[in-house]
């Protein structure tokens, strides 16, 4: 009855106000079911004006002002939402229930290797904790003994001091070197010979790359506090943060073991801090991070897991047509799990550890999927690298004179080397694709900033289109695609195939 | 080179200014390539601090501020291309290039009697025209009659003229409608009896139910101008627009004529008119008619009837998950066919057409894809239909005192009517699932007049998607695929398997 009163009220089908205003005639008001309503009683109801003005149609070019299209975006995300529940049907038709817990099969001796470079690999950090407190040792010694001259204020005193502190220096960074490419040695050799099971491998050689950027920041961060300490006239004070916790009190196992835990690539003295913990924060966060984890796993197992393996046979008969296909399939796929694995790692995951050590900083990301410019998204989607990288290689390499251009060459060289550490290792293939990979972000920069800038295609658009195709659609199936099928030429079902087709001749095997 | 110095004056790897500013040393100018540098030459490049204030992550709920998302928007037009690029690579694979000029068999009598129908269809308007002159030449003796008892300004006169006026009126409306539903009728008949292609059989439906539309219009209209003409004194006086073209001088060859052509289904003496053709307009809408059509062509048979034909055994045996995937499948080709059918038809062609007539009035449909109660998709899609209703049907009802609610029911009656007349005749199926679809608004409109207003869903989004999902997701596929099932289970390859399937307890076959 409600509906029927509300339906009545309605003005859709009343007659326009201001073609009817003319033709109204006297108005009753009448009872009907117990609400009053107004009864027009207008003797010519078939002569109203209905086109009484000139009028364009909203869509034509002419209109005075565009409609909005709000509906067509709720209509995208419907039809995105039902094409892939579409294909889930057909999946689990084709497929049946491909997750399974029990199926997995770690090999005992993957489970030890990795428990084992788990307990080792933080220990490189207290190596580096110990050269420090060895250097910081030395440092107050040659306090003492610089007090007494600090008097002599002249050129050649400064020059006679900068040769001292170098001699040490290379000594200590001879030290830190060693330990941190060990480290990294260690982890790659282990990962590469000793463990099968990729995940695991991954795990592995993800740990060790983060200790050994923790490890390489918190030398040169000291290094620089250490001369500030020195040579106090020679350079401009350190930030007023750092008041609370002056060099050499700093090289402590407290200060180490919160650097170890807190969720940063760089060494800071002192961090900005939380007053508290909140758990109830931390276990939403946790419960994201499952959650996402589980999605993540499903995704792969139930759909990434066998577009990949019955791509096999396109790749090995080179039927292009059918790569295209497949690339396209497993692109929404892997922009799914992408996704997913964004927010569960840089938000869910670093937050939790955040909360937990109270470190106040939680920007470990930018609003990367708005960028316009390749440049942007790569200094945006992970601050943490991004941070270590501005601090300690291209700040200092534009400092010591390098052009920018060239130093920003230089990170991604280094960061291409870490990419495909981190998926060519653990996957048994160093096929240099992610180097690549990373290596052609170079000339992208260079398209989309100069695209983002033209107006009349709508640059900042274009820009953001070329990221997501080129990131996103392109780039990450196909480097999933072309590391799987390389895994699968060295352990999996088609090795054999492999030797006697095709794609043999593209693919240069170790 | 270009590039590269484009690179080096970016921002992105810089350190931030608020970080660096208390570092930085002296700045030296240096010529590198023929450009000016500023080489900063800062002692402590390692130990800036990064994080110097506590910051939230944008995605956090306590973030101050909530992040633009309209890169998701631009990624989510890329995936759906990819999708649907991919399911067209896999189509073509499947089925190869199904497009064919010369395979399309009209058979001979359906041409003909379609030829036959649309030369006799119109006829009809000018019985109506006829009907009208004859009404009109009556009008003019009474007018003089009346004319003379002007003076007796009493409420018996009143009555008595009423009633005169009426016993002359319900002759004419005999007369109306006895042409009209004649109209209606015949090609009703000819379509269902002996047009066997669907194609040409809605062609000629539609044409008669338009005609139908306008001869109810031009009857009704003229008998209000007439009782206007007759006893100026008894009610309001008629729109100005009129004025140039009092009755019944509008009975004219010349006006009926320009009222068969107007992109309008309501008639008025006098219509908002353009002052020249612009040409060039009207080309580019018939050149994007053409293109439309094309991809309509091409949309339906490449990759609709393949879907629809490989349904059929599903529906035969009563699958519903594959059924429902058949559907879900069908409603991304069955929107992306609404929506190029919507614009050929209402921005192309009755632009076209307007353009041409110098017809003023080009709101022909209003942004209903925004909209968030279905009540207002049905009063804004299509305008001419939305002006006829609320016009002759709606106004007039409600001015009798229906209440509200029961005068627009009785519109989506009549309405479901005209929808089964246009789907279920030239497909030789009444099996109203049309007249069923717009029955089933009524419900639909109570609900999403309820939701749109609930706040704590969003409910305008809530209630636009319903809206998406309701009408273009399920209701139009779905009820394509009923009447594509049941004119293959009279007509086509599945009518002998019919008989035995269980599909057949669910269809009552006439």
């Amino acid at each position: 009855m409600a509906t029927i009163t509300q339906m009545a009220t309605g003005t859709a089908f009343d007659v326009p106000q201001a073609g009817l205003s003319r033709y109204r005639g006297t108005t009753t008001e009448q009872k009907v079911n117990g609400t009053t309503k107004r009864i027009r009683d207008t003797k010519y109801r078939h002569v109203f004006a209905t086109h009484s003005v000139t009028r364009t149609s909203c869509l034509s070019h002419d209109a005075e002002s565009s409609p909005s299209f709000v509906g067509f975006r709720n209509l995208m995300i419907l039809v995105l939402i039902v094409s892939n529940l579409r294909l889930m049907i057909v999946n689990l038709q084709k497929y049946g229930v491909l997750i399974c817990i029990s199926c997995h099969d770690y090999r005992r001796s993957d489970v030890i290797t990795g428990l084992l470079l788990y307990l080792l690999v933080p220990a490189h950090l207290f190596v580096t904790y110990l050269i420090e407190l060895a250097a910081a040792w030395q440092a107050d010694r040659a306090y003492t003994r610089i007090s007494k001259q600090r008097d002599e204020d002249t050129p050649a005193a400064y020059a006679a001091a900068l040769r001292s502190f170098n001699s040490t220096w290379y000594i200590v960074a001879f030290f830190h070197s060693v330990n941190a490419v060990a480290n990294l040695y260690i982890a790659t050799k282990y990962v590469y010979y000793d463990i099968y099971h990729p995940g695991i491998g991954t795990l592995c050689e993800f740990h060790a790359v983060i200790v050994f950027l923790k490890c390489a920041s918190y030398a040169l961060t000291n290094r620089d506090l250490r001369h500030a300490y020195l040579h106090p006239k020679q350079a401009d004070p350190l930030p007023a943060l750092y008041k609370t916790c002056p060099y050499p009190q700093n090289i402590n196992m407290k200060n180490l073991c919160y650097f170890w835990w807190a969720p940063t690539l760089v060494y800071q003295p002192v961090y900005p801090r939380t007053d508290t913990i909140r758990w109830g924060f931390v276990f939403k966060r946790l419960a994201e991070l499952a959650g996402l984890s589980i999605v993540i796993w499903i995704a792969s197992a139930q759909y990434a897991a066998p577009l990949l393996q019955n791509s096999l046979d396109k790749i090995l008969t080179l039927n292009f047509t059918s790569i295209v296909e497949r690339v396209m399939k497993l692109s929404t796929i892997s922009v799914f799990c992408w996704l997913c694995g964004f927010f569960a790692l840089f938000q869910s995951a670093l937050n939790a550890l955040a909360e937990v050590m109270r470190f106040g900083d939680r920007e470990f990301y930018g609003d990367w999927w708005n960028v316009s410019s390749i440049r942007t998204y790569w200094t945006t989607w992970n601050k943490p690298v991004t941070n270590f990288m501005r601090r300690h290689i291209y700040s200092p390499l534009v400092g010591r004179g390098w052009p920018p251009a060239l130093a920003q060459i230089f990170v991604f060289f280094f960061s291409g080397i870490l990419h495909e550490l981190l998926v060519g290792v653990p996957t048994h293939n160093i096929i240099g694709v992610a180097f690549a990979g990373m290596m052609f972000q170079i000339p992208m920069i260079a398209l989309t900033d100069v695209i983002q800038k033209v107006k009349w295609i709508q640059g900042k658009v274009a820009g953001n289109m070329i990221f997501w195709i080129s990131f996103c659609l392109v780039g990450q199936p196909l480097a999933a695609l072309l590391y799987f099928f390389a895994w699968q030429a060295k352990y999996g079902s088609v090795s054999k195939q492999f030797q006697e087709s095709p794609a043999m001749h593209l693919f240069l095997r170790r």
